[in-house]
């Protein structure tokens, strides 16, 4: 199957594309630069590095969702299978402040690639969706039939939770296609490599590249936004996942959708099941790398909830995937990563 | 205040424009004839009629709010103290047909919309929101705090429903703006004057236009969705809503926005409060008309529930608007405009 990876360079596309490569399939990989690294020619550095692991190439444009003509153009001049949809903007805090910037931007590329998908009679649709679309969870784990939409706190995941429903209606209104959505917990770790991982633009949003600069010395000190949670430390508990793992799933996807047929639409939560604190992540990046890492204690953020944490027994009932990675490897590779790449890809 | 109306031409545009210009606002209204009926010089023969009942100049547009170009055009031509928000898709059963047509046109608008505003400074956003928001009510009757969102079984609800957290969001982000969002009711009847009314294009999607095309022997009988329904007759109860007492809470919300200044985003439900069965609706259009009515039973559709009414006492409290008409001026000015126009405004 030949797909179309959105978003492609970014931290989780370029590990998706490196595992559909690896799988035997075929990519188109496009990106805007919105959250990725581009070299003085315009290419990713990301999909060369996968490239230089896989020792295959990987096609890549300069496109954005966005732009009609232009996503246009790319499928009139390929025939695909399949897409995966991983363009987003995607920072919580941005969000809040420019939600129209958000909601035309992740809303608007994703109706786009709808309708090419319709035009171009691409009938496989996996989508990059995100355990915010649940909320402060009523009780845990979630499942896939938690309630989702209420009580999300920012832009971002509404565009997410947004998304979906409009996947799910053009999904009933289409029996022949196939819509995957696929709920991320919280992608950590990196490639075994240490060729590709996250590079945040600017300060990290996330816990754990955060927590890397303060044990590599770029930033000073980490705060934990509370520490009187009801968890095992008092501090925020969610559930981790690897990157790698992550990246399988959507394998899986495709490969339920090449066995099965038509599934019509179909939601999974990819995350481990197991749900570690801050203090726990903290003293496990600390012990792989054998840093300090200092810490300080703030208020909590607008919406934090104590514990985060999924069931994702039906990903592998249906799609045959279990994340395989354990906290360990999840900081073990980040910091592989991280001391390999002390600057990210641009160094 | 001078208001940029969107959607002007249509049913609640024309009345909305009506009522404006009667309490000494000045508008600009644009339409793209999606829903409204042009002459054959291309303007609103709604708008004409209301520059006829008025006696002023009522300015009108053919613009797409989904041309940014063209919408950006009115924005540099035109200074707005703000906006009314109407144009939009409303098929329910379309909608499930079509959802992307329904998500890009109605998404795609509004956000152009928002967008305008921003770049030019306009503060003040009415919004035409509407009760299928709450879904399938949980208690009756519905009031503003009612949850929203769940349970909402056709794409075009959702885009009212995402509009509605587009709005909100962008009015947390710009705290100077004014965001009034009015959940309409089921909007009926038409003007005293009989000139303007709803002319659906079509078969009439929503009930009243197609009673009266029965009693005037356009259509031969009434479809009614069930008659088990735990309602006073077993057919299903709304909250039914003269359209001039609609138009009117428009006008409201400027005037508070003119005496209060900054509100913020504010809710209201725009309803009597009281709910009428569909046999009561029919009775009363028979009594009016002096016609035959013929009904026949059919299966209660998909998301259809027994009852749906409002407490829009919120509305009186702070807009001091209250709904004038009851059902039998809803009646007797329906059967007025369709006994005038039996082909609508095209005849």
């Amino acid at each position: 199957m030949h797909i179309l990876v959105t978003g492609a360079a970014g931290f989780i596309g370029s590990h998706t594309v490196l595992e559909l490569l690896q799988s035997g399939y075929t990519v188109l990989c496009i990106d805007n630069f919105a959250n990725a690294i581009s070299d003085e020619h315009g290419n990713a550095i990301s999909l060369k590095r996968v490239a230089e692991i896989t020792g295959k190439e990987v096609p890549f444009q300069n496109v954005d969702v966005c732009d009609e003509k232009a996503l246009e153009k790319v499928f009139a001049e390929n025939k695909f299978d399949g897409v995966i949809h991983l363009a987003a903007l995607k920072a919580v805090g941005e969000s809040v402040a420019k939600p129209l910037q958000y909601y035309s931007n992740n809303l608007v590329a994703s109706l786009n690639l709808i309708q090419m998908c319709l035009k171009y009679n691409v009938k496989n649709f996996v989508f990059s969706s995100s355990a915010t679309v649940y909320g402060p969870p009523a009780e845990l784990p979630i499942t896939e039939n938690s309630p989702t939409g209420q009580g999300i706190t920012n832009p971002y995941g509404q565009t997410k939770y947004m998304m979906e429903q409009i996947l799910i209606d053009v999904g009933k209104a289409n029996p022949e296609w196939n819509v995957i959505l696929l709920r991320y917990f919280n992608p950590v770790g990196a490639h075994k490599s240490g060729l590709i991982g996250e590079d945040p633009k600017g300060v990290p949003n996330n816990l754990m590249p955060y927590v890397s600069q303060v044990a590599i010395g770029k930033l000073p000190v980490l705060t934990i936004y509370g520490d009187k949670f009801d968890t095992v430390d008092g501090t925020g508990v969610r559930d981790y996942i690897h990157v790698v793992d992550l990246a399988k799933g959507h394998v899986k996807a495709f490969d339920r959708i090449q066995n099965v047929g038509n599934v019509g639409t179909e939601i999974y939560n990819l995350g481990t099941g197991v749900g570690y604190s801050v203090r726990q992540m903290v003293d496990a990046l600390k012990k792989v790398s054998g840093k300090d890492i200092p810490v300080k204690i703030g208020v909590p953020r607008p919406g934090d909830v104590a514990s985060v944490y999924c069931d994702p027994s039906l990903a592998q009932e249906k799609l045959g995937w279990k994340a395989e990675n354990g906290l360990e490897e999840m900081c073990a590779d980040l910091w592989n990563w991280q001391t390999k790449n002390p600057q990210g890809f641009a160094a």
